[in-house]
């Protein structure tokens, strides 16, 4: 390793993903380590994903981070964190094209640059913490050749934000609270991967909120010092809802499915309500929401939609099949139509395909009024996002989308 | 006891009580029995009150009830029960000026006209049904000369509506759940009078709402049958918050009152939130109050204002004094102005004393605003009450009042 001005880059794209069974508590604020297992799914990162590229070069001066084109700050703990876990696990690179070679030992004094993208609104309370710090970790474990499985590597997102873990895998994913202290086994391992239960659409409702949200790691600890429920939750409650999820995804058994998502969904934001002071992340227009798909699934007979929130407003439906998902795109922009002055092409984001087969054009058919029922639904979303199940992290090869400059490794 | 066109009339006024610790699940259906105790406060009768004339008259046909002036059918079991129960305990009576003797057998053939009336909205969700299955009970054993105490008469009121045996006392009362199967110790007892605590004053924002709501008495039955968390708070929560609530009544330690009565109307919304399908009594302007009141608490730096809920979004506060009351009504209209064509008359109800300290003329002092937080409050509140701690049911002497005319027996 020379005086030389090379620079070596890896760009990495990670996806978000949503609790099904819900992650609310931690016995340790270090290690980031939770009172009890969660489920996710992955959502396709084509709609929702971090896209993340880490340069390494002897010309950096310092470790540097740019998240959505605006520089941050690394000296938080959970940077720190991650970066000290993924140094630690460096491993010799050589890179014969370039005629570079990076040995073991050189990691500990080569600065990074880091710069990082959602492709969704970071304000959106989209668990963009959680696909970034995914992207970070795994972008990092490629860039310094570290041999560990996506388990290991999700141990050491999740000292970056706990749901992180569940972000190195596609499909569904289990993050096993782990038992011991180190938290050397409170990973996150896929059940199913995303080819498992393609039948699936999730349509998220982006719900405008006028009040400051309480940040989620500052809202479970104070659920965890002075809610009398959640204790009983994370016992008795999580471990049983956990096996049979486990056994509803299993069987693709959308009716145990809904009911066990809705249920936890429901119980982890009544934790939030148990908490001193309340904290609220649903408002009238989540409501509304959850009484138009309950009213849909009692219409229907059986459940055809079901819906999560997590720490903030935004509604997560994930709907049985895509003929399903059509009828609700339908029902749900005549309850929550754009503003006048909003086009459709930035009221529904994602997969908009779904949006053409809806045919918006002319009145509602009356069968879908039906299921959502006569009463006035109207409320505040400011837009909606249609994705499906997806896969895990991936390397990017089109050096064309790396976010840093290929010479200087700095922000294109 | 002849062919005479005699009429016997008793009028009674009964107060509305608001459960500080929250009455929340049956364990029998039909005798009402709850699976927990719970305490309340009595409203004072002159803001919020049930009064009722019962009359008696060999000239009856059968037995009729009219509410608010409107006929109402009488044959719904929770109204045969409490007229059974009555009646089987009913006792000689004599009124030496009319010259009239009805004998304890007479009871069983004579007929019943019921006429009540509340003198605040019956749909403003302000346990109406409370102050009026309390009111019946009361009135017809006073017309039949019933010889039972309070909490006796508050076991066959509690058969008409749980909460209504806590209506048959003043000041802070509890409701013992009782262990026996026929229900006979599950009874009302007080444990102050109004007296005891008269520092406290009580506001009551009627909030509108638009979604329509799940009765009380539907709701608990889901949330004994679907909720996970609710066993836990009847039997390990509550419990403990019974007898801290009970020491903090009898010192008028108010932090403590606060603490548990905010904590307890929080942990049961959040138990109707864990409900399959969740009920949501509370809506946005519920959830900007109790924020008002957190960050008022807050900013005072010791607790000034509790706040509970009951089934509904109407948020009844009960402050320290009333200094603090007259400066959180400031705030309250502050936050929650009348619409322009509404005048304060009809949008402040009740104790109306305190609007004209309130000096609603001029800014808002600076100190009152710091207390509720430069936030944007606004909301929608159809009028406030002003309320007290009161008295216990009475008899009326003045037959003016009464709601049946006394020779015909009927509405007048």
């Amino acid at each position: 390793m020379a005086e030389e001005k090379w620079v070596v880059m890896v760009t990495a794209q990670t996806p978000t993903n949503i609790a099904v069974i819900k992650y609310w508590g931690k016995r340790d604020e270090v290690r980031i380590l939770p009172i009890n297992d969660s489920i996710s799914v992955t959502l396709d990162p084509d709609h929702l994903c971090t896209l993340t590229t880490v340069a390494v070069s002897p010309s950096f001066d310092r470790d540097r981070m740019w998240l959505n084109g605006k520089e941050i700050s690394l000296s938080g703990s959970r940077y720190q964190n991650c970066l000290r876990e993924i140094r630690s696990r460096a491993d010799d690179v050589e890179d014969k094209e370039k005629g570079i070679k990076i040995a073991k030992k050189d990691w500990e004094k080569l600065h990074l640059h880091i710069a990082s993208h959602n492709n969704f609104p970071t304000a959106a309370g989209l668990a963009s913490s959680a696909a970034g710090f995914a992207c970070l970790v795994f972008a990092l474990a490629k860039l310094m050749n570290v041999n560990e499985d996506p388990s290991q590597l999700s141990a050491i997102a999740r000292q970056g934000s706990g749901s992180a873990c569940r972000s190195l895998f596609g499909g569904f994913v289990k993050w096993n609270m782990g038992n011991k202290e180190d938290g050397s086994d409170s990973v996150a391992v896929q059940l199913v991967d995303d080819k498992h239960w393609d039948d699936l659409v999730i349509i998220i409702a982006v719900v405008s909120s006028r009040q400051k949200e309480t940040s989620s790691t500052s809202g479970m600890r104070e659920s965890v010092e002075t809610s009398l429920l959640l204790q009983h939750r994370a016992k008795e409650v999580v471990p049983v809802r956990i096996l049979q999820m486990e056994e509803a995804i299993k069987n693709r058994d959308f009716t145990s499915f809904t009911k066990l998502t809705c249920s936890d969904s429901n119980q982890f934001h009544a934790v939030c309500m148990d908490t001193s002071p309340p904290i609220f992340y649903m408002n009238d227009t989540s409501h509304r929401i959850i009484s138009l798909v309950e009213k849909w699934n009692r219409s229907a007979g059986t459940p055809e939609i079901a819906y999560t929130f997590d720490a903030g407003p935004n509604a997560v439906m994930i709907a049985r099949n895509r003929k399903v998902a059509v009828e609700l795109l339908q029902g749900l922009l005549y309850c929550f139509p754009p503003k006048p002055d909003t086009d459709m092409k930035s009221y529904v984001l994602g997969d908009t395909s779904i949006v053409k087969e809806a045919g918006l054009e002319g009145e509602l058919p009356q069968g879908i009024k039906d299921k959502i029922g006569s009463q006035d639904q109207k409320g505040e979303v400011s837009y909606f996002i249609c994705s499906r199940p997806g896969r895990g992290p991936v390397v990017l090869q089109d050096q064309t989308q790396a976010l840093l400059h290929p010479q200087t490794g700095l922000p294109k």
